[in-house]
């Protein structure tokens, strides 16, 4: 008996291992290694140097929470921006949001957005919404460039390595805080506690200096490290867990509840250590 | 270069693997299969028939949940009961309660005590206090001679195969309540809804047959398949949700706050689903 | 770090693991799982029901040896007929043989034959040659209505599972012997004599009832279990072990050698216990 | 399902795996990582820093093809030394012939030795054998200090990694010949051809400067990388492919036979191309 096991090891000593059908893409491109594999378990998966980003039957938790908490903590979230992302899910979350007129997706690698779209459709299917501008670009240039602009600006990015390495610093924060308009609210996914914790600690610490507002939330994603990721955000004005219930309206989740949403925020006891 | 490595495919496709630094007990007990294994990640692991029991690095959170959210649900628990459970974990929460005057547990296999007292002594340690009683026999039957008796009862099982299978019957559940006074709780762990949806639904049906208050929470377990483990409770008479603030005294945790206490009963959409 | 990794389990609890780069085809054709994957060991490798049939890196050691020892001890080799074989690796080394003048591949599954063509055209590029006439068909049937025609007679199977489990019977033996001409030769493969023993000892005992001169001889396949690999020769007539040194021509080989042809022969005493 | 698997990279995309019952031993020692091994396919294994040393169901080839062959090779073995060969299966077998009066261990590493004992009895048991001196410490110099005494010397060394490294030098082999007497023979594994050519070129060629009769021969070890294992041999008056017919005497083996003596010389011819 034969089989093909494709193996992420997140740490050296641990990782998960999953059956694949068959590979359906992988490419040097310019900024990563993709690869886009058919897997039993999981449906088809994205993974970038080697670390999965996304699959298709566990997708919906990490772009519902990353867009649903800030979008429902803005009053009247208008133009929406994302960094990383190119994978679209998290864009399909934000245009359930009816009071946004603008959406807009700064991915550095296109690659990602191609071959998302081929095998990935149900995610990537709505960056052909009018609502929505592709930049294939440089999402930490993109957000110096701007100013007073955004609602809510989500950083959808990979590991603090490679790429993305940027996207994890003071200045990062920094120049988002200039992009956001005054009550602007951002999120970004910061990994795991049981792993991560030093850069957990960090991310909190950078970005309480800059925004008034500083919170973690987490989400179980049985495909990333230790099944717990983090969110940490970062509001102006707006605190996501002093948001009415009025607020709240429908909208169809597979995760996202809006008892969930200030749920999120109770956090373990060695996780709370760390903000 | 050569590895060691653990996997437990978790599904048939899908599983998480562990570098082991060796072997520390291996053992076909009366009951099942019987491994104490030195990992890397986890440090010294239990594992039944294959499945993880408990490893010494996240142990705590297992433990902890099943322990102190009944125990802080009811007003005043004196007199507890841990069926299963032989590594001794869940008895050594407890005991943190000053509340309680007996623990008592009933393990149908006392090699999983024995050896979980050499290789996992600061899980199993508090197995000597005198507040505890161990017996070693069937849980199933232990619950069928009481009644009356129990505040709380904790049912710490393996998966519904193998030693544990009477475990996750109406019978067992109709057991307990005559085992448990007028005002007693209930909790079980119920696997996770990523892989055992079924199970979850039918267990919480089940339940509620017999309990007028029934409830899931989960927790974050990274061992465990999906990391996110439920628990189903199921009280006569006390709500978890409406345990009043000044109830919580303080305890040592590491994951479980007060905060946590009702926030873990707030289930991702999918979950909520299935109760 | 992530990787994608092939294991063949070749027994229960043992088995042989390659990094995969990617899958370069998988399909359920009428008769078998074929997968073409592109290793880094071991270049493109063909597996049909999870069994390594062929790598582009070590192919030609089963290829020479099935085709040269038969073609060097028959005289005059000029009809000659591979059962299965479709990759076209031994008609390949068939043809370097100049006596021969005609060299049919019956291969039952044409899939074989299609994919080889795209993914190891080294090994199958010989199959357009015109001396080569190729049946997509059962080889049972064409040795069956097949009658004192062919000189050589090659078995290139795979194991007594699935489509080429007819290959392994006295019946099928006999078959061959009416098709080959009166100083005709037959070799098949007859797998390796550390996990499978009594079948080396059943086709052994099966040919001797039917050919006058039986004999057994190895090579070392590095991908195929254990890396040793046996041939089982029936022979009207030549000894292979008596081909006179003049026999042997010139031809162009990376693992025979008129010296291996006899000494192939020479078996570890618990393989010639086999015998 | 859980299993336990070892896996032995044997290049950086290739290895083999083994279903393990449990660890039986784990040692840094002062040399090496030392590793004893139950596995469900070969027994009891002995790995040292992550390789493959022995396996009670296939150790018999090594240990009969490193003995057998030069002390066949040799009209009259009286004194023999072997250099390595902690587990004592050299020495079993070379006990086997009646004219060696005296036979030498130079094992670097003492537990190699005494866990041998404990765990692979059946290869390490006549080290206790009155004929036999057991000498702990280094081959290298054991050799260095000796002038004239030997009949034949076996080397059976790890690879030319860690302890080892020494003795896979041109001034090891000068050494060897001044340890021997004037018609001595000397042997040492090395390693394969499909993934260590280099090596053996290398061996070779250092042996060939020094002995007058260099030959290579090889044998089928299953657990060992390709299967295809290495000898080489060097010898200042006696020709292994010379021996005579009435040399051979009767001994108990389950690989080594008269015929194999030489055949075992019959190389592939990629591998012959290395000599």
């Amino acid at each position: 008996m034969s089989e093909l096991w494709y193996t992420e090891k997140q740490t050296g000593s641990y990782g998960i291992t999953m059956k694949v059908k068959r590979t359906l893409h992988t490419e040097q491109t310019d900024f990563q290694y993709l690869e886009m594999v058919e897997t039993e378990e999981w449906g088809n998966m994205l993974f970038l140097d080697g670390m999965v980003m996304t699959s298709q039957r566990d997708e919906f938790v990490y772009h519902e929470m990353v867009a649903h908490v800030p979008l429902f903590t803005h009053p009247n979230p208008e133009n929406v921006l994302v960094v990383g992302g190119g994978d679209g899910g998290v864009i399909r979350e934000v245009l359930k949001h009816p009071s946004v007129k603008k959406a807009t997706l700064a991915e550095i690698d296109g690659k990602v957005i191609e071959y998302s779209k081929v095998y990935l459709p149900e995610i990537a299917g709505d960056l052909e919404d009018p609502r929505v501008e592709v930049k294939v670009g440089d999402g930490f240039m993109h957000i110096a460039e701007s100013e007073n602009e955004y609602d809510v600006i989500m950083v959808d990015s990979t590991e603090p390595v490679g790429p993305a390495v940027n996207l994890f610093t003071k200045g990062f924060y920094a120049g988002i805080s200039k992009a956001l308009k005054e009550d602007g609210i951002f999120v970004a996914q910061c990994d795991n506690p049981w792993f991560k914790a030093d850069l957990i600690r960090q991310v909190q610490s950078d970005v309480k200096e800059i925004f008034p507002i500083t919170r973690l939330y987490t989400a179980n994603i049985p495909t990333y490290p230790s099944g717990l990721w983090c969110f940490t955000i970062g509001s102006k004005k707006h605190d996501p867990l002093a948001v009415e219930d009025s607020r709240f309206h429908e909208i169809e989740t597979k995760y996202y509840t809006k008892e969930l949403h200030k749920a999120s925020f109770a956090l373990p006891k060695f996780v709370q250590d760390l903000t």
